[in-house]
């Protein structure tokens, strides 16, 4: 068992040459990979645990860490890139050992799946939670960094800026937002771009945060936020926007959504969908499906681009911000970091580690792995009064 | 037989506010429709030519305008917009009628297709027609205009310049280039860029010329081009581009074009694919396909990306440049025009109107139809070192 684990490490550390970590095993013995300080320790407490991890794939590793089975101090994303870049899934490894790489790679990839149990079950409970970590507008999303010392809350602020010019929004226009969150983009549109907007979430604790919010800004007349499913909304707008909810629709709805998206914005109206998306599709881990993430879907970009087209939607821009998404996700484990101790109060240190384990990988799969963040901007028909140039973008 | 016409003028000129024209039938009657001035004025000679496009589709159209049975004064492009343009397919109107807009759309359609046969047929004893019409680069593709009040000499400087930039050049890196044409991007990178360039094509008078070029720009040792197929090239390179040759890979060769630039494109290296391509496939006409434009084929956008990420080429920026090819092409109408009575010396009267219909077909497709310019950016394999925002393209 253990001969597995160091010929994995062994062909891990050859193939890595600026990683270098330690392994602890559980029999005691230790093990140095790669040259300088280790930016990782990995503990295998005992040789359950690594036999779990070999024989149950993702859902081992993970209640594993969970447990404290096995444990990682330092740089966990460094760890959890093993898994997510597709070079080590080709190393000349025993059977065994591919087997163990696989799975650290399942459970980076389903980390996000992962995270959404808990979403899930804290949305309606968890703004405090939420509050600890992310920025002032709470936007659970990927953030713009436009310049190279932006902090998390000017990044937010400019991603909402980078949208709304990407929209054209002009005073008085309507504008629509599936999956609005605590809010934070429709009142920057509403506050710079003086437009109308609906937002609409299935999460109440939202919607009680954000309509409150609204409220204090004094934008209640032109920002209403509803508690509805996104098949629901009815009514037209000028402008579409979808940030961050698209992963939630599941691969079998995508073209109900688009269908949808037509439906609501007028002739020539401009879109965009914010999405985390990939290139090729990777089949989702049956357990977290059945049991985490019940039909999400993280979509290819071609399917994106399909069922967008089928719907006579216009694709006429589209933008890979994959590195804002690591630079956001490492903005928010800092902040995490600082907040674990009372995350563990409010609820367990297994809790913490999950966490820990989502944000790192989600890190490590933006970094080196399978997952991008598309900004697919798009029109509903032909519209010839587009700019003829993103210039105005940068401006 | 002319009932069915005014039937379908009745409807196009209903539904197209903005456009007036006057239709001259070959029994001496005269229609307008629309109000105001005309923008055309079809002339249907004989009623065998109106029958042709009744039965025989694009091509009848064609053949009919081509030999004279058929004329436009005025807008061509106008005229050609009713079967670009998908608003016009579902109106309700007769079945003959229906089929004549039928027709009239896969003529606007093919038109591109349609010009290969001249291209194919003139590439290599066409340099003299095309210097009348194209600019001093002889950039046969779209332009690039960045300020409103571009010449199209500083649009296709601008291309060449906006790709540049994409692309990242740097002093001594290596570039080749698909589809060279006559030269231009290639001097271009190397004189403003410093790059060292490939550059490839299919037709000898092209290298003729670019060679010759090259050499007297003072460029020989930094450029070569060669006649030779694309799938012949070897070697590796820091970037790739290629500009308007994609439409001529064929559908059943696209994996084989998107496995060769990975196979000729270091590990993190940069591409630009520039190509038309269109939203949803619109089957090609059989008669072009068999007699025309054998092995062409226009992707559609889903086709390109999906081909791409399956060859581990990962997109990280796509314009839709569709509007630029609509302008570029009126200016070479424009220039066209001009010299058409040369064109016609040195062709015949037939020819001219084969390419006025295809141009002005073109502009209608950019504009009111299917076609669309794509500038899809990507790197082999992942590139951690790439600018995190576009802001770069606009300085």
């Amino acid at each position: 068992m253990r001969k597995t684990f160091e010929q994995l490490f062994d062909a891990l550390s050859d193939h890595a040459r600026d990683v270098s970590f330690h392994v602890q095993f559980w029999d005691g013995v230790k093990k140095s990979y790669g040259a300088g300080e280790p930016q990782f320790i990995l503990t295998m407490t005992t040789k359950q645990a690594a036999e779990h991890v070999l024989e149950s794939g993702s859902l081992g590793f993970g209640e594993e860490y969970m447990a404290g089975g096995i444990q990682v101090e330092g740089d966990f994303t460094q760890l959890l890139r093993f898994g997510a870049d597709n070079a080590f899934l080709n190393l000349p490894i025993g059977l065994k050992a591919k087997l163990a790489i696989k799975h650290l790679r399942q459970a980076s990839l389903n980390t996000l799946s992962r995270s959404t149990k808990h979403v899930a079950h804290h949305y309606d409970r968890g703004n405090d939670f939420y509050k600890l970590w992310l920025d002032d507008s709470m936007a659970y999303s990927c953030a713009y960094f436009r310049y190279e010392n932006d902090t998390l809350e000017q990044a937010q602020q400019q991603k909402y800026e980078h949208i709304c010019r990407k929209l054209q929004l002009k005073a008085g226009e309507t504008l629509i937002d599936i999956g609005c969150g605590w809010g934070g983009m429709l009142i920057y549109a509403a506050k710079h771009y003086g437009v109308r907007g609906v937002g609409c979430t299935l999460s109440k604790e939202q919607v009680e945060y954000a309509v409150d919010l609204v409220k204090r800004q004094g934008l209640s007349k032109e920002i209403s936020i509803v508690f509805e499913d996104y098949r629901k909304i009815e009514g037209t707008f000028d402008k579409f926007v979808s940030i961050g909810m698209f992963e939630h629709v599941g691969k079998q709805f995508i073209p109900t959504f688009m269908e949808k998206v037509k439906s609501i914005l007028n002739p020539g109206g401009i879109g965009l969908l914010h999405t985390i998306g990939q290139e090729l599709p990777v089949p989702g881990d049956p357990w977290t499906l059945k049991y985490i993430f019940p039909g999400g879907y993280i979509p290819t970009l071609d399917e994106i681009v399909r069922s967008m087209c089928e719907a006579k939607l216009i694709p006429t821009d589209i933008e890979n911000l994959r590195l804002h998404y690591a630079r956001t996700v490492e903005e928010w484990i800092a902040r995490f970091e600082v907040q674990a101790k009372k995350v563990e109060a409010m609820y367990d240190a297994s809790f913490v580690r999950l966490w820990r384990m989502f944000l790192n990988g989600c890190v490590a799969n933006f970094r080196y792995g399978d997952m991008r963040l598309y900004h697919v901007l798009f029109t509903k028909g032909l519209n010839n009064t587009m700019p003829l140039t993103r210039e105005h973008l940068y401006r």
